[in-house]
């Protein structure tokens, strides 16, 4: 395999991000992309370098040349193109969650098991450097054996109601990726979730039957604790940070700003808030997931982050949701798709 | 009044901590210190410059020279000498907790109302000056209304066994500071608690039906919501901290270290671990207390620290352990309370 | 101007590293890259998209298509390819310093702005983002007027013996970034120099009659004084901070590390190393800088690093130098470079 | 000797600083205090237990039962109380500087040497715990043999006209702590000065012939070098490093601010401003001070701070007058004060 040939399902702004990094690889063409909207399409696909533009993504999945897919595309439209990418023989990555439903991903990941192709699931964060040290140190033994673990994740705004509709809610839109990271940090499985939520930032969430502020405590099968805070509106920036304690010590990163510059004045010491913005703060974790994904692609490597890791945190999010619900601690259904 | 007069009731590691703080404020006179075990009490007290040393506290109350008493007895001794002192029309100081059951701190408190004297409870984080400032920086608007709360508590090592087994267990001996703090620095009462508790560190503390580390989440009055974390050892200090999120923003306290030197060699960058004694960490706080109650005898200031706080954080402490063996979110059973 | 068209010369480390950069800049195209030693050049080019190689830069300066040229041969050569790429009307971008004399920099500048071509320094630190935001913060009179200024630049490792005898010593080769820093945080022009300078870390540099540490003393125009301490060897990495104090308060940067992670173990607090090599601290520096040039080649805005401050930084140098030799403060000789 | 008998000369405010912490030593008392402005000094005396006030303070000098006296008294009487005081066997602390002259220090170092007394200086950085800790590192080897010491030393405000004019001016005043802790950090003495002064805060302080902003440099004996800047009014607080360089790495120590609480807001990253004011800064170091001086008193505990380092400060100080006038690096006359 001389160039890996990619096509891109979906060019909303996930899409174009990823299209853009791709386009930086020298191993890696992306072919085709297609979008049921291909107004200006074009004109973006050019200046970035990409030949062909469709409305209709079998184009994609028809092409022999085309080695692999990134499935960019609404999440309810995920399992059906999942199933016929595979199908086409395709490798695939596909943005999180996989599906809105726990019985839909574990067929997306009947069939990508049965057909073998390759399929990496968007958690970013994994391939942030700061959260990846955290993983290493943890994995190295550094801090010993995991006990506590903490995560914060606070959005600067919340999003408009008409996304919050079609998004699954805060525990399947926004703390998945927390839910991931938990898992990555301390490289054991969720056995039980229990959620404190509220809606103390914006009615219209609420009345959407929706959560704007949350803290979930999860119970690992190593024994160790976590929780997760998550709010929709830190009017300070992106917070983002996970800390692990163990029983020789703990690890933790730290959030990033624009620059590191510190003033002095009279009136105190002042820093520049967080970055502010996801697609800003993971700007290289974004580029590194994509080149992960065509390395695995080209040389066969192992994945970093793989369906079973979306299939994973998505039982988690089930189970937080069930637990806002009932207010009660709830297991995770683990077995039934372990026997799948 | 022109000097206080002290008695001191219990001269154990707190007791005598008290009293050396004490003798450095000029308006106050230690004229006796109590304590069963007399020997070698004497030579200490002299040192210091108390005069009169006895193996029965009644000496105190009965002494109509004094004006004051600091209780620094064991837990169970507490309620019975809270009444003898209150009868006795004497201010009083006791350490935490008040008592063992929330019934007899109830009652403690009863006769302290009828008898009109003051009762300061043993929270010294309130007077430390960084959980201070949090809580004033909350106050004054700065983060906005709270709306997540995160303290992290834990200690460098745990008790001994002998200890653990009269300490009332890790709620009410250790996390019962942290149940304060939470409400110091939101300024709002919690309403229920939920724990996940395990036991990580020491089989022994286990089979003492206690647990080691615990996750603690807190609904408030307001709506915020709360989340403690504690392990009884930190191999890398005494970690103490407190983060309130708000509408406007968000402050935190940071940990303290013997010193603020930074060292850059080969290997990395270094700093002194935490300190890791809470005797240290909390010197100043110690000092800040017994100063803060002198003066409210002295000049009939409001107490920072009043015996309903020390109830408050005993009812959250009593729902802590209802939750750990019912494994339910459990409500605070503040009614009856508020009737007295 | 659809698109610029570039020609490189020198394919040195520099000159690839510009390459590698230009490259993703969508309205440019590197049509030439030209080094004495082509072998293995044309490989190289082929796999980033550069056409044409050769061992002559006449074919860039002769090649009517082609708009502006990186200058990244050695440093003597600078001065006859400037002459001979502003005749030819391209054009430069020249790598510093731009010669090892300030006469023959000044015969430089005479040319360019005789021949009406753009000429750009590569002083890349103007273009890293926390450098910027001290400069635009002292701009923006955050910190009043400027009093002191402190520049920290150390080194990682020398560099070797072979290198140091024709580098121009640790003045021009090193400190000349510093000074232009210097100018660049104050706004303000360098008047006298005094350089206290030892050679502590290799004899091998004191027997080419360098030195390896140095303070440098700098008096400022608008009366501030500023201080730079150099060191070719920070085992601890690339240490790279400055400071400016003023009437109403201090900015200053941090320096960077590959993650922000912090560990407590029951040893201490540890952070990861400083970032150890320039090419990795100042990536997107480099990028910026070349984002820069094309940008005033394209749309004719202003230079953010011009010719002249190439010959102020040298003028620095030139003092530096003398200042060690003759143990005297020396003052700088602007006057004759102002008539020309 | 069961207790140490102390008389303290001059009652200004640094000579109540130290009795107020003499009386908290368990093993000291202060029997007089002398000044020549006696007035309200009985009531303060009364209140922290002093028993004597006078206006002669050969009245201490007399007492057969004081071990020792403070001098704090102002620096134009120091060389004659000196004087009296080893003749009548007093061990003496005296506040700094001992004399505004080189050679009345050596007077009085000679004195102090044929009668056998101590003396301890009141270089109270010495005594501070970050300082401390960065000298212990040097010294234990961490960071190797030391190549540059850069020491920060703002004050948060230039003293009153009328006291620069008695106060000997920036180098003996302010400075000459800073020569201190240079001595200190490094284990090495100073060979060498050049210093660039500046009046750029206020011009009362030029008219007075001083200067208000200084960059001195330093050459040691071991080879390295060593910057100090000075400004009389940084606006931020009061501005307090060191940092030492060295073969195997680097050490510094950071200011404190009176809490360590971070704020964020939507406007950005918040601490509070540096501790203001030296009494607060260095409260603990002023206590360490005294406690380290009745030590060596009472167990002849060898001093951490002699005379003989009062002397090598002033004529550190005398050099950096003689650059400023000469603009010429001046080296230190040790010479003559060796062969005393």
């Amino acid at each position: 395999m001389e160039k890996v040939k990619i096509g891109i399902i979906g060019a909303g702004r996930i899409g174009r991000l990823h299209a853009e990094n791709i386009v930086h690889i020298p191993q890696v063409e992306i072919k085709t992309i297609s979008d049921l909207f291909v107004e200006n399409l074009q004109e973006w696909a050019n200046k970035i370098g990409i030949q062909n533009v469709t409305s209709d993504y079998n184009d994609i999945l028809n092409d022999s040349e085309i080695d692999a897919v990134f499935i960019c595309s609404p999440t309810n439209t995920h399992l059906s193109i999942i199933r016929d990418a595979a199908k086409a023989g395709k490798h695939i990555f596909c943005e999180k969650p996989i599906s809105f439903s726990t019985e839909e991903t574990k067929e997306a990941l009947k069939i990508v098991k049965e057909t073998g192709v390759k399929l990496q699931v968007g958690f970013n964060r994994r391939f942030d450097k700061h959260f990846k040290k955290v993983h290493d140190t943890v994995k190295e033994g550094v801090v010993g054996e995991p006990q506590l673990v903490k995560i914060t994740s606070r959005d600067p705004e919340p999003p408009p109601a008409e996304y919050i509709k079609s998004s699954g809610g805060l525990f399947v839109d926004m703390a998945i990726h927390d839910y991931d990271i938990a898992r990555y940090v301390t490289g054991s499985e969720v056995v039980e979730v229990y959620v404190q939520g509220a809606n103390l930032i914006d009615p219209a969430i609420g009345d959407l039957g929706d959560i704007d502020t949350a803290l979930t405590i999860l119970k690992f099968e190593n024994g160790a604790l976590g929780v997760i805070d998550n709010s929709r509106k830190a009017v300070y920036g992106y917070d983002q940070r996970v800390e692990v304690f163990g029983s020789k010590g703990s690890v933790a990163n730290q959030n990033e700003q624009p620059t590191n510059v510190v003033v002095n004045t009279v009136d105190g010491i002042y820093q520049e808030k967080l970055k502010n913005f996801f697609l800003d703060r993971y700007k290289d974790a974004y580029l590194e997931e994509t080149h992960a994904f065509i390395q695995s692609v080209l040389y066969d490597t192992p994945l970093v982050c793989k369906g079973e890791d979306g299939l994973e945190a998505e039982l988690i999010a089930e189970a937080a949701k069930a637990s806002l619900l009932t207010k009660q601690p709830v297991k995770i259904k683990r077995e039934e798709y372990k026997l799948v």
